[in-house]
């Protein structure tokens, strides 16, 4: 907690909550509610369909076991057979494991009560956060964020973000006319100091609008750049949030996805550790060293449980669920009622331990598969710690190919090996690459890097390898900053993004492959 | 059509597309997603989850026959061991009626593109719209709504509604500054007049923003009113809505719950009509006469299925549902998987004739149910027709007791006889109320008919009994036109609105015995 201190302190944040977000009025109808529960009150009130009109009458889900084989060619139905579990919901009593009708009728916006008490256990489990906090179900992080847009960001404001940052989370505020500051990051997240000075340097005039207020953030295996911020670095960052004011918007989906380094050693099946043990090997959360409840934490089951769920978490402040939970009235109303029904069987049956164990068990799984990535690598090129490379001031490992003379190596991209998530944040080298020259020598492009870049991306897509463009994240400065040379990056250098989520082993090593190729053609 | 002919001519709506919706842009990403599909293709772009890592294995839903006898105590296992249907759902092939993993994998924003065939089917048979138009799956009316509020809204804007609206719907667009201007309505919906009137004499200078724009309603079995805007009627407003360049938001959940008036003969047990004789039961729906375009129809399962589906679709104009695909894509995404998956099973078990019957049948409940408020209301009151009744210029019936003189009758409130939904909206009559004219007297208060309806209410909620108060109903015009006075309203007069959808018969008598004594007290 560093000069922190481990106490929560009683801070009002209210003045956070932005002028259309303050206008929110609960509806009078919430008034009515309380009469409702009234022991032989008839209610014509309430517009809810009677039950018996609604045709489902049972749902019936089989999972897996928590500790399951997850080998990408099982046999869901071997799995099953031994140890999976069923969840059944029913009409009425006695007919499954839970009344199915509640889940199919309207909620009140907050989610079913049972599967808010199992997150909060679960916050409490993994987070212990210091200071007062509620939870709220939401359907997905991405509708998340646009609350927490519409909660705090007014119009033409800035918002902070990494330096490469998820694009749809940009776009929803694009139309409002806000624009990211961006902070460079090294291989341990942001670097406080550039944050510090951007805020204590920020001058209304020159930007046009009030100094930022939010600071978004994904804060483990970012995507895209895969990067972890560091527990220094995280108590750092909170401590300039305090004295500057800022609420941190910690973005988490991959949270559950960290694992060990590459290269340590690997465990071929899933052994899984006691959940203290697991718990530990998590880097803590911004929530976790909240003592002023200016953490709005977004999470997400998309990626443990599935995305189609559409279902995740804020935990906040009182003041902010407030106001989020008015949004979702008018907004959303509460999340699909069969997903809550999933999410809460599920959860009962695995119980929270049991959900634990499935998240090591996902962790062994992306763990194996940035391997499968990283093995090809060293397949195809050569891989060095960057101080030993020919690119010494590069972050991480940086890939080389040997020259056409046949004795010197020439570098061609680093990386930070990722320890969670699904990406691998690849910077590519241009500097002396032939092609690349003659297209910033005819001085007829405004920007080169980007240029080339794009003649390589359709140059692997021709040898059937996809690749994300690293253009897709540049932090949004405004339409005058988008050329490499106007957004001040690293001449010379542009940047792709392998996720390695979806492919399998055979497709990975044979994607690597087609890539060497033509780099080796490029950079012969 | 009337004067309007039946052709589509193509209109250039786009100028509705408000600046923050023309603001944003599709994601860099969709450029990748069709070189994803190319044979042989290894994809490092997209950050799908590897399907073996969902839990869920299997689903099952089992549901009615679409004809299945509905009654309040039924007990559903006997139902369905005659003829329900079962949904399943497995993963990969010949595992269930379809694969499970694309409902549980990220969709591409628009909802799975079978549901969509189905529901496009389902509008061909229902409305045959005469312009060119798309279905886009949403997540629910209220998220429907707040969509197209993002599309067409400016932060000031004034939108029409009827005179007595959604209160939510409301809700949302309040803090964005924009206010409501309400139209009158008689027992055929809005009176197309006072429309022309109020967008030909629109004075932008006084009103301070420019010309509605947006035209809001629930045009079938409206809430609260119950009413349905008569066939002649939508013909006449969609004119209007031509020559003022007005786009109609037609948010429509009860359009398939429409019925017969009260007293005509009644079934006893549900015996379905042919579908196309079902269909010109129905009130042709202001899409099948859009010719322009300029429709944007609201359409919801929560209603027909089950609310917590959180599930319904978009029909409308391409040059809108194209931005609202955008605004989904960073605002909410796909509906639920879960909910999608139930849906397309179930349309794809019953048909869509079976979905037809299953309308056919839910009427039949919602007309029942009517019957029994009614009939209540006859077992304790006298129901006159208004011109015969002491109320002679009130619409529909007039609800009216003895006075304490015997031979006299007062009227208390009156009604229109919903033809759809679930709402039976009345208007109170204060005249000659003792208590009431005792509050009006004593002049210190500045509403005198909001506060007598204040304390009426709670001497019903006193006697267990539960009315929503028409005040949630009235058109937001800002806060100094709330008063019965400043909003113009008849004096002396407040209204209630029942809903039939949740008690059970002996509740609903037993409601209107404890009303009607409140009642005998007050208009003794």
């Amino acid at each position: 907690m560093g000069s922190l201190g481990n106490s929560s302190t009683k801070v009002d944040l209210s003045h956070h909550i932005n002028a259309k977000s303050r206008a929110r009025h609960p509806s009078p109808l919430k008034d009515i509610i309380k009469f409702m529960g009234h022991d032989g009150m008839v209610s014509f009130a309430g517009g809810l369909p009677h039950p018996s009109l609604f045709p489902l009458e049972r749902a019936k889900f089989d999972c897996l076991p928590p500790a399951a084989s997850l080998t990408e060619d099982r046999h869901s139905l071997d799995q099953e057979k031994s140890d999976g579990v069923s969840l059944t919901f029913g009409r009425g009593l006695s007919t499954g494991d839970q009344d199915l009708t509640q889940f199919l009728q309207y909620g009140s916006g907050a989610g079913n009560w049972q599967l808010i008490s199992l997150v909060k256990e679960l916050t409490e489990r993994v987070h212990s956060p210091p200071c007062e906090y509620e939870c709220l179900l939401h359907p997905g992080n991405t509708n998340a964020w646009a609350k927490v847009v519409g909660l705090l960001c007014e119009d033409e404001d800035h918002v902070i973000v990494e330096e490469f940052t998820y694009p749809s989370a940009q776009a929803l505020w694009i139309p409002m006319g806000i624009k990211a500051v961006p902070v460079a990051a090294d291989a341990a997240g942001i670097i406080a100091e550039n944050l510090r000075h951007l805020l204590s340097s920020w001058d209304e005039q020159e930007r046009g609008s009030r100094r930022p207020r939010v600071l978004y953030l994904v804060s483990v295996g970012s995507n895209p750049t895969g990067t972890t911020i560091s527990t220094q670095r995280r108590r750092e960052i909170y401590e300039i949030c305090v004295e500057f004011d800022i609420i941190i918007v910690e973005d988490d989906p991959y949270y559950f996805l960290q694992y060990p380094g590459y290269g340590t050693s690997v465990e071929t099946s899933f052994t899984p550790k006691p959940i203290p043990e697991f718990l530990n090997t998590l880097v803590p959360t911004f929530l976790s060293m909240d003592t002023q409840g200016r953490v709005i934490r977004l999470d997400s089951f998309s990626k443990t449980l599935f995305p189609g769920l559409r279902l995740g978490y804020f935990v906040a402040n009182p003041v902010f669920t407030e106001r989020l939970l008015r949004a979702t009235e008018v907004e959303t109303q509460d999340p699909a009622g069969l997903s809550q029904a999933f999410a809460l069987g599920l959860l009962q049956k695995w119980g929270i331990d049991g959900y634990l164990t499935w998240l090591q068990n996902l962790q062994l799984r992306y763990r194996t598969r940035r391997d499968w990535l990283l093995d090809a690598f060293n397949a195809h090129f050569d891989l060095l710690p960057a101080e030993k490379s020919p690119m010494p001031e590069a972050q991480g490992l940086v890939v080389c190919v040997k020259s056409s003379h046949g004795d010197k190596i020439k570098p061609v991209f680093s990386f930070v090996d990722p320890g969670a998530g699904m990406f691998v944040w690849c910077k590519f080298y241009f500097e002396g690459v032939h092609r690349f020259m003659e297209i910033e020598g005819a001085g007829k492009s405004n920007d080169p890097e980007q240029d080339f870049a794009n003649e390589l991306w359709q140059a692997w897509a021709t040898e059937l390898v996809l690749l994300t463009p690293g253009s897709y994240y540049h932090a949004w400065q405004g339409p005058g900053k988008m050329t490499t040379a106007a957004r001040d990056a690293d001449p010379r250098t542009a940047h792709f993004r392998f996720s390695f989520a979806t492919p399998t082993k055979e497709e990975i090593s044979a994607g690597v492959a087609r890539l060497a190729k033509v780099i080796a053609k490029y950079w012969a």
